[in-house]
């Protein structure tokens, strides 16, 4: 079954000389995918005759006349660039002409686009925001919420842990994915009173044997694997996503500043460069770029607005296995399922984005 | 001036094995040191014996029969255990014996004991941690709350604000250290309340020229060494500090295991040896232990509980530094100055520490 992706080409830092040399890779690689390449007519055309691509079978051109910059507050991208790629693009997964839709565009406005759009799903109060990052098993630990939702109650966080679960086990084929409750602590009694009031709504779940809820686990258990999806509000993970980012990028400069120093450090590193290259290998961004906007009625993934060509790409691939694993219908149905109740009042009210 | 410090020598994972090394290695150092070893009499004396130090004239031995287990509830540790190696060892701050106290125990028992025998300090709602760490600017960024306060109202982390400007005033001879506060952006419409209401208390001090506020920083910006101080509440900070000791960890388990994977890979880190030296120093844990327990009526430092010798050394020698810049006297007049008002009601209701 062919599934189609539609593409923001306008988004990220680099817009079109990054997405579309990764949506070509991309495509070569997969026989089943489909992209629509939305953004600006002549641009988009300009780069695929550069790569030689300009009349791939599987490729569409979507003209959209403006974009979301990175700058532009929420209300623009809202309400005034009613034909931008972002919008056009997560358009064509409303209009059922798209199984998934990726933009490395503003999170705040990629997020607000995709809810006015598409709408939340029902059983759901606000969609989140859920990457994944390596982890010393080997395996990704799936992290939410990033950022969409910087004041939460316990029944947000009860939800993403549902959501979180559905995508592992859509994603990853775990049977039972296990949730982590983000706490300054693996003690009951530890942590604030959203925390300790999310935990006992995890637990009734896990005794009805709905979710896999393995307890609190504390910031280093992201990175130890100690759960598959490791849930907290979108103030903690953001914060904690950017810090490690951040000391991704210190480590990665004093590696090279002290690899560089000298001719001999320099030798050593040419003799121990299968190291390097497996170190930068098993370290690399690129690999686990991609969120996932969750709890929408459609699939939306996010890429870093730095990635380069191979980090699109992978962001590309997560939104395609995604859609071929029906992520969309098992969150429907598990939320259904456990969250069985009416919208809360307050379930329109658009809450800031980071 | 000689200053004095005293040590819970019975504290952290490997206990005196570790306190009492680091102390004589201490002591040899610093001239102008005195240390007051607290503990099981014995315990000292035979570890002391080892090192062939049991005759120092700067060190002297306070026996203690109880100690304060990773384990203990905190219950335990202030109610029970009266006679502890902690207590006794904050007592001798208490009792103007030490000048400051440094302990690698249980952080939510050295907390409650501390408020508990030493009193918070007059104009402080609540004390906090402080720790240090590495940035890109090859100084040290100071973060705070470190897990003591999960739940905050905008003036707690407006008193984090002041402490944290006077301690890297006084150990790092800034005059007027910068300010951030850890939010999801830099963008003042950026946040939860809590944030956006503790932002206006510190742009009105910055205004009044009392504090240098930078504004809103994010993650990243600790390892940019964007601000001297960044300032969060305990559940932000205990869990980002987790998470990066965590990706700290991962990066070395990587970095060990593929360098050490082939005989060619270990030519090469053989060979760049220096550099590889200068990364573990760089990025070194050991160089940031010492933390500061700031608000109370005394100085107290924490090490980490898996502390070796030369972290815990470095635990004491912040402590020492703490005390010779009169940390204490500082933190009085600013808080006397910034603070004027009244205690409020909860001011000497417990919170949970991490």
């Amino acid at each position: 079954m062919t599934i189609k992706i539609s593409i923001d080409c306008m988004g990220g830092d680099h817009g079109p000389s990054v997405t579309i040399p990764a949506a070509i890779s991309f495509l070569k690689r997969n026989p089943d995918a489909e992209l629509t390449l939305v953004g600006l007519e002549d641009v988009v055309k300009a780069e695929l005759k550069k790569l030689h691509a300009d009349a791939h079978p599987r490729l569409s051109i979507l003209h959209a006349s403006e974009q979301v910059t990175m700058d532009d507050p929420l209300e623009v991208a809202l309400r005034r660039k009613k034909d931008s790629s972002m919008r056009v693009a997560i358009e064509q997964v409303k209009d059922g002409k798209a199984q998934a839709c990726v933009s490395a565009g503003n999170t705040g406005a990629l997020m607000a686009v995709s809810r006015y759009v598409l709408k939340t799903m029902a059983g759901v109060d606000r969609p989140a925001i859920c990457t994944i990052m390596p982890n010393m098993n080997d395996g990704p630990t799936y992290v939410m919420d990033l950022g969409a939702n910087v004041d939460c109650e316990p029944h947000h966080l009860h939800q993403f842990a549902i959501m979180g679960s559905v995508l592992v086990h859509a994603m990853e084929g775990i049977a039972r994915p296990t949730i982590g409750l983000l706490n300054v602590g693996t003690e009951d009694i530890k942590g604030n009173e959203v925390v300790k009031a999310t935990s006992q709504l995890l637990r009734a779940d896990h005794e009805r044997g709905k979710l896999n809820f393995f307890g609190n686990v504390e910031g280093n258990d992201i990175f130890k694997g100690t759960t598959d999806v490791v849930v907290c509000d979108g103030f903690v993970g953001n914060v904690t996503l950017k810090a490690i980012e951040g000391l991704a990028r210190f480590f990665k400069l004093v590696l090279t500043t002290e690899f560089k120093r000298s001719p001999l450090t320099m030798l050593g590193a040419v003799i121990a460069r299968s190291a390097l290259k497996r170190i930068t290998k098993r370290l690399n961004p690129a690999r686990y770029n991609g969120a996932s906007l969750l709890g929408l009625r459609g699939l939306v993934f996010k890429s870093h607005g730095g990635a380069d060509a191979e980090a699109f790409e992978w962001a590309i691939r997560r939104a395609f296995e995604a859609a071929k694993n029906d992520v969309q219908q098992q969150l429907a149905d598990m939320i259904a399922e456990l969250m069985p109740r009416e919208p809360q009042p307050n379930a329109t009210k658009s809450d800031e984005t980071a």
